[in-house]
């Protein structure tokens, strides 16, 4: 169990906004700013979110009724060195030089800053101040355009060797059939991609309709599988089949008492009721008696990247991240 | 990195006999002894283990020459709660009634005391002593008559909520196909259990004879597979091939740099190099590229059990776990 901690700030660079936001030790949002993010190149990216910050930090000085914040967490896309609070790469921001963001998070604010990638953010906020804040052990999964996992437990999240530990998407559910990844099929994107590469065996498809509309997304695969439109029923049982046993497999793996889910794709119309369905029928009976949650996310999704990188600072304060600077 | 610590007791208790030591700091044994088991019932084991203790207690006193252990672990098959150090329940000794083992150590040797899992225990073991030592992040997997796992991260073992985490034995490795789990396939039971099924259709394998002779195990198959024999390739080709997956599949989710198997049945000729090749094949590159050592445990497989449990104490003395009594 973790106790709420102080003040902290939290920087979430997406891939087109930046929103930084001063989060309370509960994971309220105090005071938040929107910045527009560039990615054209790296140094653009780097000036958007280094002039985003500076504006909010001279904002937070400007509002001295605010409470001080004792910390600050960056999360973006990429593989980061949390240990270094260095931005190691990322394809989504053109990162090809590694960033020592927390170092310059750090002097702009005049607090000690910690970085890492949105979905350990998203499950330390999650820890912090959402349904894992009560649990021994908790997994998070991030079920949007793609597949990613944290696992945390006490006030430690599972980060591996090199920060790669929750890459769920790359699991194999079928290694007699010579592999079939977990993210092609039950991701936002892997969704999109399966109708794609199928609308040509199923002329008529609700899908076809959607995709001419500019609307082929996991949202539309769910709502045409529950009118009975065959391609799309193909689709998200599959979904449903890959992701409820991906879930069994990490419950066994991790025995978690909570498990939570994230993202936008996990959002579409029946897909959460039946996977935790899929968990409750085949879950061996020893991991799911351990279970105490199985649902959405506590947090406001518009904002889980910015409380996310809140909470990793809290973390960061408890001590279960080295200091800095 | 782990420094090695002062030396511990590490009490084994097996199915047939129980195997106390004293452990240096850096996983020598410095003196041990090996007492029978008895497991007819629970008050017979009881009188068994807690005997043998007493005996090896009073032993440590007429040897002043030995340097005084700091703590004391235990390690045995069944589901234990490592914070209460109670011994909750067990099959394979016959254990119905909790056993407060920890506490009762603890008087007998006047030591704080722990108690784990026996596979909890080698993968702490491994991760003091052992390969794990260098390790950031180490993947320990026993492939015995059963398959378990233990991650450890730092100073901390993934024990999840109620101290089942790493029974990847359950993990389903083919959802499309009605569910097809990793322990049936991959373990040195699951490997004979599949020789007797399918021997009705292979007359005349050389599984048949060694089944006839009593030979029948892991190493069998793995030796008759290399002889070229049908049934036996056919098993042990399946057990490689999942068992390598998932490997490749809690690589994606923990991101080890190290990947350490325990266990007979690994030790079967050829299984470890084929399930090493599957990984290096399978394995995503980026995972892949953190680790820096997957193969044998580097502790003396009859001692793992006694060095795993003096481990424990280990751990328990650095604060990673509760402190007792």
């Amino acid at each position: 169990m973790l106790e709420a901690s102080c003040p902290t700030v939290g920087v979430d660079v997406g891939g087109t906004k930046i929103l930084i936001g001063l989060v309370s030790g509960k994971g309220e949002v105090l005071f938040s700013r929107k910045y527009p993010m560039r990615r054209e190149n790296q140094a653009q990216a780097e000036e958007a979110i280094f002039s985003a910050a500076g504006d909010f930090a001279a904002a937070l000085k400007e509002h001295p009724e605010l409470p001080a914040p004792a910390a600050l967490g960056m999360g973006a896309v990429g593989h980061m060195d949390p240990e270094a609070g260095v931005w190691l790469h990322s394809y989504n921001i053109p990162v090809q030089t590694p960033i020592p963001a927390a170092e310059r998070m750090s002097r702009l604010f005049g607090l000690p800053a910690w970085l890492d990638n949105d979905v350990h953010c998203a499950a330390l906020g999650e820890g912090l101040y959402g349904h894992g804040r009560k649990a021994q052990c908790m997994l998070y999964l991030n079920v949007g355009t793609g597949l990613s996992a944290g696992i945390l437990q006490g006030g430690m999240l599972l980060r591996g060797a090199d920060n790669y530990a929750g890459e769920i998407g790359y699991m194999d559910m079928n290694c007699d059939e010579g592999g079939q990844k977990l993210e092609p099929a039950a991701s936002g994107g892997g969704l999109i991609q399966g109708a794609l590469e199928l609308l040509p065996e199923y002329p008529g498809s609700l899908l076809e309709t959607a995709w001419k509309e500019g609307n082929l997304h996991s949202t539309a695969v769910f709502e045409a599988a529950g009118q009975g439109d065959p391609l799309a029923r193909r689709l998200a049982e599959r979904a449903v089949r890959y992701l409820g046993a991906a879930v069994c497999n990490l419950m066994a793996v991790v025995n978690p008492d909570a498990v939570v889910f994230g993202g936008g794709a996990i959002r579409s119309p029946g897909m959460l009721e039946q996977v935790s369905a899929y968990t409750a029928a085949h879950c061996v009976g020893e991991t799911y008696k351990s279970l105490r949650y199985i649902g959405l996310s506590a947090l406001n999704p518009a904002e889980t990247g910015m409380i996310g990188a809140a909470a990793l600072a809290g973390f960061g304060l408890s001590g279960s991240m080295r200091a800095r600077p």
